[in-house]
Formats: structure tokens, C-alpha cells, sequence
């Protein structure tokens, strides 16, 4: 049996990565630099004959169009498209809104470095009066309250993707498609770190990159053929894996 | 039983609407006063609380931007979305790629007028290795060579159109959604055609203008409430269809 391959996009930078803002679930929009990220991500997949037969998005602003950008570029605007809030980028809970620099100022390295990477704390619970809260975001009004979070650690969020990855991505994997995969950092942490077996110790230290698109070749039993896959242009990779882990200093 | 509303939307100038070309299943993009319409389009459906909960677009580029752009700004990005190459512009044969000016003086006010309106005659085919066939498009690569056509008139548009109507966007309507069609000229009349009961020859003088979301309300039978439905901007929509009715003179 041949699987098909897939292939992770994380969108590139948001009107909020470039404010220096925790994000989550708050809807904001790619700016002019993670646009030109998304397009470029689309002609690595043309110029690598990489073509998607479909795509699987978050149901969140910055990944439908950077899935959209690089699919015009690619000409393959026309493909399936899926999506769903179980790819959505981790919910940030209470700090979702919040500087960066300033939480890290306020709270001190230790606290603020569980918040970012500790694989089982989640940060407070967000407010539901709060304005970066998703109380009232139609999007999520068929959710019912047991299975909307008010924050996430990546453990929660690895555990609310992976029904997604059985029941909707390896489905179209099995039936021999290229299935690209547009979502955010933590929930492409989530996957990867579920598809090469990375510890729960080891993930905190694995960065993907923006805009570069991650190929995955799989044996019948969904087992990465080469662990970590490999970037569409490794040597982009390598440097803004770099850039990502210094992000809030 | 509540039946959803139908709203129809279609798309804005093209790169070849600008230039006068016959386009059909030529992949042209928007130009940019087709973007501003189908942004336009999604700021009167955000105005009129007019919200999709699903999108049907055909595999062109122009109708699924026109869908993209229009459901950013109505901030409705993230709904299901359904494509079929049955929602296509009418395949306009040997006469893609070709000047609608020049084509009329070639063959003179006559002809013109019968392939560009008649119900039943079609242009010439299109030979295989034109350049504007659609002979090695992927996108095409599951039709079968008898359902891939090689010339339309409106009739064989309505014929291909109407199991995905009756298939597809019948049952999403009947679920009770907010249905939006981003479509093409042709593919529109038919489908208001088939709803409206319009005849064969009063069908001819129908046009449907560009980026005015044109809603129908629909009884249990899926007949319209109001003949025609209603249209967002009324007064637009009166102006521009004179001025598509004039269209390559």
C-alpha cells in the first residue's frame, strides 16, 4: 500500500507576532512579512512538484490565508479544502492579549518559561468576560462547553488534535493523497512530536519555522520513513528554528 | 420544516473581462476592480447580517478568490467550503481565448449573438491542443471524456449544473445553512433559471450582475419565496446588469 506524503505549514508571522503579543486563539490576521512567508511556502511546494490534493486548516484567520496564499502560488487553489478548531494554535488562556516582554518581566523567567514550554501547565484560565476570550465567536458555538478550552498546555492540545489527525488526515493519507496541513506552532509541535515520538521533556525544545514547507514520508503504519521529515528548503529551516527560540527575549 | 437561505454571488472583473476575451474555463485571476467587488460583496453580507455557514465555489480562480475575499471581509473565513468544476463558467469552446470585439466582426451580429446567448447552440469544440483547452489540467484529471465538455451552450450548463444543485447544495439548505454560491455568469443563470422557472428564450435576456449578493428565500419545495429573490444593493444591481446587457459592443 502507498501512503500519500504530508506536508505541515506553519503561517508565517501576524499582526500580533510582530507586536510581540501571546496570540492563541484570538483571530488575528497575517501581516505583510507573513504574507510574503505564505506565498513563498506555496512556490517551495511548485518548485518541488509537491502538489496537495487537499488541505487541512485551523479554523483560525492566519492559517486559512497563509493555506490560501500558497495554494494560489502553487495553482492549486482549486483542491479539497478542510478545516477544523482541533488544529487551532494552543489557547493561551489568561495571557492570551498580554505582551510577551512584559509577562516575562512581570512574572520572572522560571514562571514565564513554564508557560511557554512546560508540555503539562497551562497558563490561568481565561476570563469568559475577557475580550480575548472566544465566548461569543460563532466559530465555536457548535463546541459544546466540556470540549471549548479556556486554556491549554501542549499536552491538552496534542490530545484535542489527535482525534482530527485519526479520523480526518489519515483518511485522505491512506487513500494515497498529498495532504497539506496549515495550522499554527503548537499544534504542528503537537503532531510531530506524535509522529517522530518525541518526549514530553524533548518537545519543548523542537521549533518549526514559518512559511517552509515540512514533508513527511510515511510507512503503512503512519511511521515517519525519515524522523523529523525534511524542509522544502532546509538551510531557511535552520535559521529561523534558531530565530523562534530566542522569540520574547 | 425551515429551509436555509441561498445566497448567489458573482464574481467580480477578470483579468480577461478587462480585456474583452471569451474566457469559459480559462484559469484568469481577478483584476483589481473584481477584488474591491467580491470584498464589496462580503461588506453587504456582513452589513445585512447575512452569514454563511457554507461556501460552494466552482475550481476557477476568480470565483473561489471572489469567495475567499468576500468571506474575509465578512469575517466568515473559516466555514466549511465545497468546490465543483459543475459550478464552471459555461465552457465557451473554440471561442476561449479569442477577442469578443473581434469575434463579432468576424462573424458577424448574427452568429455573435447566437453563441453568446441562444439556449441550445454552442460554439465550434475546442481542439485538444489549444492552448486555452483544459487538456492536461489536474484539476480535471477524475472527469471522464464524456462528461469533460468541449464547447456549452446554457442548456448542457444547466444539465451538468443541476445534479451538484440537487446533490450537494439542496442538502446543506435543507440542513437549515446560509448557503453561498461564488459562481460565474452563466452558471448563475442557470441555477435562477431552474428556481425561478424562467423559459428557454426569456432566459436570454437575464444577466446577473457581478459582486451584488443576490438572496433567495425558498419554501419546503426549494421554490423561491419571492421570484427573482432580492438583491443586497438594488440599485447597483439594476445599473450594472444594463451595463452587463451591453457587454462586448
Amino acid at each position: 500500500m502507498t501512503v500519500g506524503t504530508l506536508v505541515l505549514l506553519r503561517h508565517g508571522e501576524s499582526e500580533w507576532n510582530a507586536k510581540n503579543l501571546f496570540t492563541g486563539w484570538v483571530d488575528v490576521d497575517l501581516n505583510a512579512k507573513g504574507e510574503a512567508e505564505a506565498r513563498r511556502g506555496g512556490e517551495l511546494l511548485r518548485d518541488h512538484d509537491l502538489l496537495p490534493d487537499v488541505v487541512h486548516t485551523s479554523v483560525l484567520r492566519r492559517a486559512i490565508r497563509t493555506a490560501e496564499l500558497a495554494l494560489h502560488a502553487a495553482d492549486r487553489h482549486w483542491i479539497a479544502v478542510r478545516r477544523s478548531w482541533r488544529l487551532n494554535e494552543r489557547h493561551y488562556g489568561a495571557l492570551q492579549g498580554k505582551n510577551k516582554k512584559e509577562t516575562l518581566e512581570a512574572y520572572g523567567e522560571e514562571q514565564f518559561t513554564i508557560w511557554r514550554r512546560s508540555y503539562d501547565t497551562p497558563p490561568p484560565p481565561i476570563e469568559a468576560d475577557s475580550e480575548w476570550s472566544q465566548t461569543d465567536d460563532p466559530r465555536y458555538f457548535a463546541l459544546p462547553p466540556e470540549l471549548a478550552p479556556r486554556t491549554e498546555c501542549l499536552k491538552d492540545v496534542v490530545e484535542r488534535m489527535l482525534p482530527y489527525w485519526y479520523d480526518s488526515i489519515v483518511p485522505d493519507l491512506l487513500a494515497g493523497r498529498t495532504v497539506l496541513v496549515a495550522a499554527h506552532g503548537n499544534s504542528l509541535r503537537g503532531l510531530v512530536k506524535h509522529l517522530d515520538g518525541i518526549s514530553d521533556e524533548a518537545i519543548a525544545k523542537l521549533n518549526i519555522p514559518t512559511g517552509i514547507p515540512l514533508r513527511y514520508d510515511l510507512d503503512p503504519q503512519l511511521r515517519p520513513i525519515t524522523t523529523g521529515g525534511s524542509y522544502l528548503d532546509p538551510e531557511a529551516a535552520k535559521e529561523a528554528a534558531a530565530a523562534v527560540a530566542n522569540q520574547g527575549r
